[in-house]
């Protein structure tokens, strides 16, 4: 049978429940609140017929063929210019390479580190996409307890010490996914003089950042590394659009030139034109100004989400209050099963990720990732109030508390 | 150190002397034979601009989001579609993988099969960027010798005996990179009769078979292939552009399901607004009339390659004679290093890429690949001629033949 001759990697690679269940609302009217998709109407479809048409006349033969693995040049240039004005870094374009899509850097950067048995520390929770890229190889996953100013740093030091093959530490400080906390600049400082003390690389995956509500920009990691251990990974998908599928990977020697060369195994590049565009795009004027639009509309859903969960959630119920991003965190009360919600939910044509797909070694049953950028103000009211209504009957069935009102946001 | 945090498999992970030589080619005023590149001027510029815009102002929301890992419903059907009726085979589109060049059909592959040490069954020489894409899951490559009509059936039996974990046979039976030949009909059969009976997987890798100059297409490796195990790969890099990464593998559940949960770990999906760009192209009606063009140029390209090296090689070179495809594959007289005629080649302005790199053992310092897609004739002519001088100059340092004339095709 074929199915034996499959390596041993493919135990561990496995669908998900979840992911099924979410696929029955394709093509059905249901309120999601589910995936982390940006919203539609602020992409750039008219700027990018112009510019597409623009390239595909100047520079149509070189835009539609193969390509250098580690990106097109000036785009790499650019890359490393927006972050290092925004982030306080002081990336080369030589030290960017441009991926497919920033979930590639995470394919990459596990191929380069992780034998079987290797070590991963994270964040508890952490991003589930990275949980499927690395499971291939096999790992262990090192869950760090977190609070509301990112990893405990206590609890990460005294995993470090029982640790056996630690190899890099994933962390998103900004705006994370799933739980829309934001690291505070004490705990970044903190984590990056651990890292430093047992030289262990720290993957800082940033794709939210640049959406930001309130507050102002904290440095990246990487102006607290004197020993370059940091490599950073971001992605214009939430910026820009993710449909180009274009990210990149910011490193110095020798990781970026190892990720190159697995790079090249894996796809040879990423595609031309995509590169081409953004790269216009950027050159374009408009390209920060539709970042501030992407980041009014966000604010106001997630305010209209805050607002909708303050009002019509049951007792015992918490959520976060993200300054940026895509996602809030709701922690149900204790003993309910989000999945149970969720299948109560789906009835009622709403539909979001039980918390429990954002830990590698499972549990938190009763947490759930809300994403309030991909629906208008009141589908995401009318979304809310429909999640409450089926906590209400998911809890009177199980005589739990019904009381209404008193939801509080844990950082509101 | 962050080098001792790499994975084992980084200890095969190695930048290629030879790409680094013909990196040098980058500015300069070199005939390059070297790479696999089409050619530019027949690229659907113009087409594609039309198209896009279209696209962005009718589904720009759509073709610029997120999309599924399967890739888009419509290519999907129009790949079974072309497939079955090139090929003689019966996919469906649930059968159709998208992915991000066919370049990352090799990397899913791999993952799925290969764990370390396993052995890969392989044509000697085979194609360099499958080398590259599976040594990072190290495993074993068992070379079967080839003849002008493909892998020696008898050598793959004996081979197969005496090989412990083979996962599969890897094979391109169509003008064939770097060879160029074309594996005939029976050859075929008697391949998929020995899978059969050991209940072998078959990767059908089939980049170049539409680009053919005479003749009529063999069937797929598929149509011989009562119990499935065919897994087939295909590219639009080759028939339309190369830049825009879209390629697919056609399998039988459960293979196909496995590959695409591979994917959703690896890039998540293959562009969105790339799928419908070829999506709109194939219902435009010159997609099949743009391949016949590309066929012609080509055949005069190879005519004119093959009419050169008839004319100017010293006796003692044997050279193939494609039926389709980009390359052309040369055996230079026992004795000589390509690597040093490519040293003396690159001084005179010319490069190639020794074969050496196309076999994963090693050996066979004396073949070399030529590729005649992307020089027009005038250049292909002189780039053999300084060729055909640099090897004479190298015959003479060391006391070899140099009587002129004489070179024979080997299928000529």
């Amino acid at each position: 049978m074929v199915t034996e001759a499959f390596a041993k990697r493919m135990e561990v690679v496995k669908a998900s429940a979840i992911r099924e269940l979410l696929a029955l609302t394709a093509g059905r009217d249901v309120i999601s609140l589910a995936g982390g998709l940006p919203a539609p109407e602020l992409f750039p479809t008219a700027e990018l017929a112009t510019l597409t048409s623009r390239i595909l006349a100047e520079r149509g033969g070189a835009a539609l063929q193969y390509s250098p693995t580690e990106g097109y040049g000036p785009l790499r240039a650019q890359i490393a210019a927006r972050t290092n004005s925004h982030w306080g870094t002081a990336y080369t374009a030589e030290e960017i390479l441009v991926v497919t899509g920033s979930q590639q850097g995470l394919d990459l950067v596990g191929k380069l580190f992780l034998d079987e048995g290797d070590e991963i520390l994270c964040e508890s929770p952490t991003y589930v996409g990275a949980i499927s890229a690395w499971n291939v190889m096999r790992p262990r996953w090192v869950e760090v307890p977190t609070d509301e100013d990112g990893m405990i740093i206590a609890e990460l030091e005294r995993l470090l010490t029982t640790s056996r093959h630690p190899k890099f530490i994933y962390v998103i400080p900004n705006f994370q996914n799933p739980s829309g906390r934001t690291w505070s600049l004490e705990r970044r400082q903190q984590l990056m003089a651990v890292a430093t003390r047992h030289g262990i690389s720290v993957l800082e995956d940033n794709p939210y950042g640049e959406v930001r509500f309130e507050g102002t920009h904290l440095p990246s990691l990487r102006t607290m590394d004197p020993d370059r251990l940091v490599i950073g990974l971001g992605t214009f998908s939430k910026i820009f659009c993710p449909g180009l599928r274009v990210g990149w990977v910011a490193a110095s020697q020798p990781v970026l030139g190892k990720l190159i060369l697995l790079k090249q195994g894996a796809d040879l590049h990423t595609p031309t034109l995509n590169q081409m565009q953004i790269s216009a795009s950027i050159d374009s004027g408009d390209f920060e100004a539709r970042i501030d639009r992407i980041a009014a509309v966000y604010r106001e859903r997630r305010d209209a989400m805050s607002r909708a969960l303050e009002r019509e959630l049951p007792a015992g119920a918490r959520f976060t209050r993200p300054a940026g991003g895509l996602f809030l965190w709701l922690e149900l009360p204790e003993g309910v099963d989000a999945r149970e919600l969720l299948k109560r939910c789906m009835e009622a044509g709403v539909a979001f990720v039980p918390g429990e797909s954002f830990y590698p070694n499972g549990g938190h049953a009763n947490t759930v990732r809300l994403n309030y950028s991909n629906m208008p103000v009141d589908r995401i009211e009318e979304g809310v109030r429909r999640i409450a209504v089926a906590l209400r009957g998911l809890l009177a069935a199980r005589g739990g508390s019904v009381a209404s009102g008193g939801g509080s946001g844990a950082k509101a």
